[in-house]
């Protein structure tokens, strides 16, 4: 075991260096370099949470959590690449067939094929009660799918793709999800085109953008979760102990350190202002990975849904205000574009913006709180 | 095992029930009430984390912080009349001699005695350099003090107190505490009077005030901690898993249960503005909880010391936050005083201004940060 | 014309020098000091705002509101009950008829009457859209008026209230008053009683409480405004210049000065840190005062009204964050019960609460935004 | 007067427009473009300060702070390059001897002329006590400069600029420019080249970056201000009505009016949450105009000099947090690289990083207040 331990860390340590070279070109051309992909694919990570007897690292969330953070520190882009795929992976250990089982893992945990979430519709509204990507099923029982998903993270590069799609009528008010609407888990080869050219500000390395369906035939063995499960599943996944808090995690604490170290190396460590304005960073990130890896370890009980919302809802704005202050404690040469603190500061920002954007996602946990 | 559980948990209910009827009365008359201290003393619960040898509940800090907690919730100055109680029974587990302990802890565990802790001073500075309470050794080994001592809670109400003292010649510059500063273990008979009239405007019922020593004639087999020892005891209190963040969090579900109380019976419940307003108030306490019980567990490693003081940061300035939102959301008729929320509201205040100050905690932190 | 200046500051700086005597009386016994309210009234400050035809002293909004700020510097309780014995004032002027102004702006001017505004109930909604004060028109044409109105500053002391009153059915859904109300002027010998014995936590000297109205027989030539009004009338106090963000700017101008009296007293000059916290609330503060002045010298055109909300809630939070920076400042010295900024803190609190609660201010005001 | 006024009003609508069409190539290639820039020297406006016995306008500083407030709605970039063309120009009328006047004033008035500031060095320090830029007096009086300056905005555009030179030895300890500093007024043509490179996050189209003075010679007539008189000078800057703060208020008007029209355009008027949101931004809005006006209007008297510094901290910091709360209320879409909030936003946060950066003018202000 001890072993095996310490040839994981090395393989991180390894991966991380290897990151730390791409992440900025990956910026700057707002598509990330293949090496970088082929870093993580090689690494074994991206098995974490797979079994061992389906050739994972059969690992638990706080261990995947920690991995997520810490790529997040150098190349948040590829961070979220990683926490997509495992979330995949997360619905197939809870909702897979035995079939689906044997035919994803093994290639999903040695990196031969990466996995990724589709969610978003533009003009679905942020809380996707009116999906215009429709399954209608045909006289043979299969399901023939069309339409768009937007802010797709991974699109063209996945394999495999976790997709939310409406299967019947919406006649219920509901926050998120509901039960009109299916996941169905789609090759990519079955029918889905990718247009990742959003140019966004932030997570530029992440291949975030459309991917089509066209005329998708698929079966009804490839649901994840039943028919109308959709927020089943969904709730299942804010108890799974991923959260994007831990992408914000990481930054937080890269922004950190820059800043830490700015201080140090231009002897500015006597001064008491810089002093306080580090220790203030700092509590800000304690009280954010004391959160974060609460949800990881899956602690908090019949809460754990709601906090799990809430660690990222309190990572990202964290993340976002420690990368800031990190910039007043440079200055005005962390302000250069591509800079890595000025890099992560658009990265970080992208996390509050990513779905279920925290505007959202703190009305649903009011509406359960009163409720 | 099951049964002892099932016994403390009645306890712990029937105290909060009979704290609940006196707590309005102490906050009005500016004194703890008889039968409330009478209720914490009898109640078994002083003696969490006194070993079942000395007749304790042999408990840990996690069990500790949630009973004060629990406590905080009602009545916040009883919660830190316990937590001074805990945290010397704490520093004699540590630090007690064989002699110390078997003299004392039966006694704390029980609730025969009451401990309290004295270390501020007025004009001592807030990181206490500079104390007018000086201890000098006689001819015949023991120790004189003499002095005055600010601030300290329960004073007038314990039998034993740890009196931080001058035993040397400060020569150094250090943050808080330093190695000619000692804690001395002191019984009320030995000399202590106390002067509790301070009138403060929160924890009016925590007996917080001023004690004298007269003349007091102590032995070395009183120190706790070695000559000169100060720092070291100070920096093991940071790591023992006891926090005032515990009193801020009993707080902030407190206001948080009456802001929702509010909304839900004032037919309020669809209010798209209250149920984001509560949002936000759960999510702050469950990040004020997630890092008061990250230190109540002892974890963070070497970063314990550093999380336990910006818990305590953390949750006071979080908790006088939820208070005042959640009088936003009850209105006016939440401003009558002696309202509960109007007292915890002063209650939260007191932990931010109580030592070391939230101001002078985060220079502390940030000097070690960039050391 | 100096030479009225000269007096007028003369006048005013006695004025204070008295009220500071009896501030904290008034505080601990929840009353206004007889003293301090005599000295306001033969002061000649009640009449700032009446015409010199009428006995005043004819000036504007913006001389009103520096002395309501330099009042609130020292009692805020007496500040608010100036403020609304100014605004009933300018309700007269705007609105009253030729009777009303002779009848009374000559008194109200030199003192003799003290004049109040009467429009909060329990239960009324905080905007107001379900009034239970009632008046129902007789055969006579005279009015009848039974009901009870809450929050009411200088409950008790006046002799003449501003009362919002239901004459209508309410059969619109508007944000604050609507046209089922009219505003009556009514002297208290027309069968008014109080019962200021609220308790409150702030503002203890303001007199603030119930007012009950037993059948007040009334004629309609004691409108304020038409019959069915209210809106209107409201409307106009919003543009008159007068803001409660005054008082609260003369509370944090208060708190300021005792935190940077500490800071040069105590010798703390030097330290960055204070520096810098200091300059913190002083920037505040500054903006506060850019934004009163702007209402005051009612700058700001088709949009003074939503400015002068605006203010209100703006000077309002500020002075709550400036209260409790300067606590911090000073420490926990600053904390007893009725230390001049224990107590400012406390009635800065208050004004978040006044009528319209700053929640609700922001609500009307994002109302008009999107429309 | 009212023709002239309006033709002015028709200029700068004239000018807004045209500067609409090029502000985001500007920022896409990270440079101005030149149909802009030609469109800026031609309204005219440039000359808004330049007294008519010159050629310009004869505007007051109110008159500028709200072309620059306009200007920064539309393009901030060319806002910051007429803003420091402003601020030269104001200290010629201030400080500069009659040929200078005469020379420079009608070519500064008419657009012929572009003027720049440079103050910053690169390891200067934040407060710049430390310059590198030397001037050295030769035998026949005149100066030889030498050395580089950085974050200079319009650097290579300029053809005058205002230079901070090391004209002494610093032996004395102040905040911000001392008495061994002096201002020159340098042309280009005297030994200036430039290089903007720098490629910033934010104001990408206000060629900001580095000038070198290679053995520039020049005479003592060129000072502005006298012999190590850059303290009195810096000063006169702070209390002439220009501030940055309107810069950061035109963005923030225009990040309000983006989040506005997104709410009116896609039926969200009635959400109480946005209508809430929308109310926030635009009280920060108001209190940050009043504030930004009252500089311009130079009122504050004593305190005009220390409230122009605090309007530039509070005017930069709201102007951030209104356009991330604006990029909240729109979502994902207002992420994309390019769009005009994105970029707000980018620029916003520039103007908290430019001289003297936010955490720096604190602490100034903090000396200032306790001496």
């Amino acid at each position: 075991m001890g072993a095996a331990v310490q040839s994981v860390r090395l393989e991180l340590a390894a991966l991380l260096e290897q990151l730390e070279q791409y992440a900025s070109a990956a910026d700057e051309y707002g598509a990330p370099q293949k090496e970088a992909l082929a870093a993580l694919r090689r690494s074994g990570l991206l098995g974490s949470l797979v079994p061992s007897e389906y050739g994972g690292l059969g690992q638990n969330a706080l261990f995947a959590s920690r991995f997520i953070e810490a790529i997040a520190g150098v190349d948040p882009s590829i961070a979220i690449i990683a926490f997509q795929h495992l979330s995949v992976v997360s619905r197939i250990l809870e909702w897979g067939s035995a079939a689906q089982r044997q035919q994803y893992l093994p290639k999903l945990a040695d990196g031969r094929w990466l996995a990724a979430s589709a969610w978003s519709e533009t003009g679905a509204g942020a809380n996707k009660q009116n999906l215009s990507t429709k399954a209608v099923q045909l006289d043979d029982g299969q399901w023939l799918i069309e339409g768009t998903k937007s802010f797709t993270t991974g699109a063209g590069l996945a394999d495999l793709y976790l997709v939310l799609v409406q299967t019947g009528t919406n006649d219920e008010q509901s926050t998120y999800g509901n039960s009109s609407q299916t996941f169905f888990l789609i090759e990519t080869t079955q029918g889905i085109t990718a247009d990742a050219d959003t140019n966004l500000a932030g997570m530029r390395g992440s291949s975030t953008g459309f991917i089509h369906l066209n005329k998708c035939l698929v079966s009804s063995e490839q649901f994840i979760g039943s028919l109308g499960g959709a927020p089943t599943v969904i709730n299942g996944i804010r108890s799974c102990g991923l959260t994007l808090g831990a992408v914000s995690l990481g930054i937080s604490q890269a922004a950190y350190e820059l800043a830490l170290e700015h201080v140090r190396s231009k002897g500015l460590k006597n001064s008491p202002l810089l002093q306080s304005a580090l220790s203030e960073l700092h509590l800000s990130l304690e009280a954010v990975r004391a959160l974060v890896d609460k949800v990881a370890s899956k602690e908090g009980g019949e809460h754990l849904a709601k906090i799990a919302y809430q660690s990222k809802i309190f990572a990202s704005e964290a993340s976002e205000k420690i990368c800031r202050e990190a910039q007043q404690i440079i200055g005005g040469s962390s302000y250069v574009r591509g800079r890595k603190l000025e890099r992560l500061l658009r990265d970080a920002r992208a996390v509050s913006l990513m779905g279920p954007v925290n505007r959202l996602a703190k009305e649903i946990i009011g509406k359960e709180l009163v409720s």
